[in-house]
């Protein structure tokens, strides 16, 4: 994860994946995959980022230069997950929603004071 | 917020609203607002659910009937903020980003495996 804590995505759009789970108790290896996942999504192609946060929830949204690009990780993922049989061994429940952004805005955008 | 910790959302299309930010140190009043906030956006109209965490960075994810839903949640929000003078001092920096959620998946869905 770089210091900088948003992604830096282009002029929309393209598209975001946004993964939200509950883990189960125990590490289970997950602190490994979950490295090795990030630096793996880094190097595919049409990465453009991603943001992460646990409290309780998961949320890591990750973000693709289109549908393409976002179904190529899902496979990559997949199979890796498959290899490591550790979806159930990670998480209690999860959801994975895919949706197409397209509309960006942050503190200078002078019309959008606080889309919370 | 429930004790679910998913937004229990319909089947797709729907609107996502995906607020990444940083905070300023200190409460400076955002714990009460962050909490009518939220109470706020579940009584608008078209609101379907909302999920949060924040480590280091904070991610909020709330979902929309529809576009109309999305952009009258903004004007609510952006009113509440700027009476309060509260952008500034709660959030060093933050992005928004609006999308249409398309595919949704659970540990139900055999064919998706891990899109992490």
């Amino acid at each position: 994860m770089s210091s900088h804590p948003f992604a830096e995505t282009p002029e929309p759009p393209y598209v975001a994946v946004i993964f939200t789970s509950v883990r189960t108790p125990g590490d289970n290896g997950y602190a490994v995959m979950s490295a090795s996942m990030d630096a793996l999504a880094r190097e595919q192609p049409g990465f453009l980022g991603i943001e992460s946060a646990r409290e309780g929830v998961g949320i890591t949204v990750s973000y693709w230069a289109d549908q393409a690009a976002a179904r190529g990780w899902k496979q990559v993922a997949a199979h890796l997950v498959a290899q490591r049989r550790g979806r159930d061994v990670w998480y209690a429940d999860y959801r994975v929603r895919v949706a197409t952004v397209e509309r960006e805005y942050g503190p200078e955008s002078s019309s959008l004071d606080g889309e919370h």
